[in-house]
């Protein structure tokens, strides 16, 4: 037997030695927990990336005579945003610098996709410098504002006052209102005489770029989600592009008795352009609701408002971004005044008019550089600037 | 010194505070595991959703003058298929709810791969909107179907009889039957001359389509096996993948003299098909060997079994979905007597017998339904319904 | 109240419980965590097969004759490649069998990276079985080199002396090299004149190649690192090849006066080259840098190295992959000298030297082989091989 002292000593010892463990290993558990996380972060990063290169790369090689060119801007515009953002956010500007790592990447990625946006409008008329140009100019603006509308800046809209998770405001609208900020500097009298034609092949290629977008949405979304909300979040951006898909096919068709495969590759994307301010929020009816209406609405935009706006505006806006990112994304930030019980409605307001602001007026101004720097020659051409056909 | 009462006290107090804190933090633990498992399923979901739309859907841009029209019908499938399947599946019916939601998105992925394989044997001849009715009417029997074989559906096969976790019965074989049955009512004797074309790029679209499938077939086949067995489940299907694209390239040399892209675009997949049955209980030699003869059998029913079949019942397969995904479905799930031992042959027999019969019979109802509502006047046409060229 | 036993034997029960439900839990934790890191390495697998099927096969088709050839090639590299390594591997050669079942899959992939880049050097002149040849004579020095450089084979080397997380060495610059010398025996003196064309949408596939090698380039670099290193590894991967893209598109207009889309397809990539073997250990202004001298060294390699070393060596190297995974590799794993300190700088030499001796001598006299077994008639032309259209 153990003497009387030994014996609560051998109990409390044991409990001791369980509680230190349990302790160590609950700290061991948590980093591990969170490198998990990052990683799972990190896969939707990838995604994401996979959307601006390949998915918005190729959704504007639907001009015929300027893939090649298109795809290079979009290499060059991506290559150029990312480490901008993230040298802007490190140095502690508009609100940085963000303490995790993945986190910022993903930041600077939405900010690459706010930029191809913009650069879609004016897609075919730049000189392949200027759209490194744009894209300096452009990041401190997207940044001044997601801070101004999201993050509290200067304090004017309080912290989670606008509900946004997926960028249907800041990243979405801004992008197209910005770009049709500058293609109202940019487009003179004769650009809409000339022709901005797509191939067969053209088509195809535009197709997978819409495609490779479509997929990948979700991720986009959810990707700063927290992990136990990513399964709900995706399958609402999910309902809501099939909502977007179906409408647009019934409205092109219903518009101009054939299908135009431009609506087709364009407008099925805007349920998740509509659906990113509550994809964390809307129940599934609601996103396929979203959905549907931004297809339509998309689709009209190409099919009637766009070419009012060009003659009204004087504005040529290339790959019709607003039609795609403009109407639907503020019909997104709408949605959520209905959609999210109490929610800050005057703050929602405020924020969307913010970054109506924040993005034509900048556009505007950055449009005019952009056209002191001067124009192709050719428009919409890849012999402007890249070797004919390289044989050996 | 502690008073006497207190010593023991005091330790209990320690071990039931450690009881207590480490019962928490294990439901905690628990809890965000939970979270963790479904989003690593959510990132299988999203690369099974890019096989649907870009693997799929180029796939069957082989056709060189029906490319935009293949793709749109892919888009319209899938839009429709998704959120039908789990309306249905959240109504109780056909053994739903499903209670993970991210479960409920992968079945339904599966029920769109199925349509889809469905639709390929139809394609070209159907008017957009019949795809939708198609749809609409596919996925209902498909439920049914994977209900009765896996789901003890009306009790008359035992719960987990039938061994198919990555569907090569359920979802590839329903499906390519299912089409079998609908072009077998839709076939006219006029359709045996009209010419099914393929050019150098649409080629090339092809094999992208078909290598995005490649890429992803792992995660269609180990998309709800658990965590601990998806390296395994995965590595087999890799290998049997690999087994089936050597075997086409040898097969068609053999038989074609020269290499028809069509065969390696195709039955490269077989071995995929064919090792779904068995994909998480086969050891990895017997998935070569499967995928070995997946091959060799698909590629002989390009180059021999398909013609003499659609002579014999009328029937013309425009994407020889038989040859692909029928026969190398029947072949891995008749594997699986071979394979796994302890195999209730007969419930594996009978799973069988219903899928053939639960797809043939309504596939070729449903293709009197769609014959009813008209067909397309120039077959494998993009013309038939999409704007020629949308030139600015 | 309790009797006096009973007190402390009660609170030592409680602790005994409680360490014991502990550990248990512990276990149950530390079996699921493996499983989540397995899956979580599943995935960088499968973005690895999408770099090899799609990415390699799609940048091999700017060959505009030769298109379906070179991804009819790739399928067939990759289907003999990963199987044989993983046989060769679980037969206890060079220094395997590796444990863990998804990294024997991801050095699989790694030895078929490297093949894929030997089999650009020669794409076009080899018949199809040939390709086969290669890979099954070319994976076995592979596994040789890496066992030697990384793996402490035959004592020669100190395990952990030599650093090349990514490849830089033995993955990109064994594989070119080894290419180099395939291509020093087989190239004869008519070759010079066959010119190596592409055209626009040849072109457009090859960037699309392109894109999706870098999208997914930082899970090929971080495929194996430790959970926790994942982002930042990411990110450093991501850093650099922004500084290649952004030094390519300088570079080729420098050079060359307008853009040569063959450089922005290719040279873009180097800085994933480069940074492979100081991925996971230098900061992010360095690995920009790397990125940064690679795009330039590469894109100088296309336009002005290349030209020379093939009237010297009289060798053609059809996808230039000297350029993009020769010089670059070596840049990367000499970059390591600078970058890492308390380097090893003897090991990194000697490593380095022994991949190039192990890579160019073999490489010739498997090119010797290869020359021994006959070559294709017509050069760069899918109809060598490849049924001409598959009409039905």
């Amino acid at each position: 037997m153990l003497k009387r002292k030994s014996r609560w000593l051998l109990s409390a010892v044991i409990a001791l030695f369980t509680l230190v463990l349990f302790s160590q290993a609950c700290f061991a558990q948590d980093t591990m927990t969170g490198s998990i996380l990052d990683v799972q972060k990190y896969e939707r990063a990838i995604e994401i990336m996979a959307m601006l290169l390949v998915g918005f790369g190729f959704l504007m090689v639907f001009l015929r005579r300027y893939g090649r060119s298109a795809l290079t801007a979009t290499f060059l515009l991506v290559a150029a945003a990312i480490p901008f953002f993230m040298l802007l956010d490190s140095l502690g500007l508009f609100g940085g610098p963000t303490k995790v790592e993945i986190d910022q990447l993903i930041l600077a990625e939405f900010g690459a996709a706010s930029l191809l946006i913009c650069a879609g409008a004016c897609l075919g008329r730049l000189k392949m410098y200027q759209y490194l140009v744009l894209a300096v100019l452009f990041i401190p603006f997207y940044m001044l504002n997601v801070w101004l509308v999201l993050g509290n800046g200067f304090g004017i809209l309080p912290a989670g006052g606008v509900v946004d998770t997926g960028g249907s405001i800041v990243i979405h609208a801004f992008g197209a209102l910005f770009g049709a900020g500058v293609v109202m500097a940019i487009t003179n009298k004769k650009e809409s005489a000339i022709p901005i034609e797509s191939d067969y092949t053209s088509d195809k290629f535009s197709m997978l770029g819409s495609m490779v977008l479509w997929v990948f949405w979700p991720s986009f979304c959810a990707a700063l989600v927290s992990p136990e909300k990513v399964p709900f979040t995706a399958i609402n951006v999910i309902i809501a592009l099939c909502g977007s898909t179906l409408a647009t096919y019934l409205t092109t068709v219903g518009l101009r008795r054939k299908i135009s495969i431009s609506d087709i590759a364009n407008a099925s994307l805007a349920g998740g352009v509509a659906i990113g301010a509550t994809c964390a929020s809307a129940n599934h009816p609601t996103a396929f609701l979203i959905g549907i209406l931004a297809g339509v609405l998309s689709t009209f935009g190409f099919a009637l408002i766009q070419p009012r706006i060009e003659k009204v505006f004087r504005m040529i806006d290339t790959c019709g971004v607003t039609n795609l990112h403009g109407w639907p994304g503020l019909l997104g930030g709408l949605a959520a005044i209905f959609v999210i019980q109490g929610l800050n409605v005057g703050a929602q307001l405020a924020g969307i008019g913010i970054t109506i602001l924040l993005a034509l007026i900048p556009g505007y101004l950055v449009g005019l550089v952009l056209l002191a720097l001067g124009k192709v020659k050719n428009h919409y051409e890849d012999s402007e600037e890249i070797i004919d056909v390289n044989q050996g």
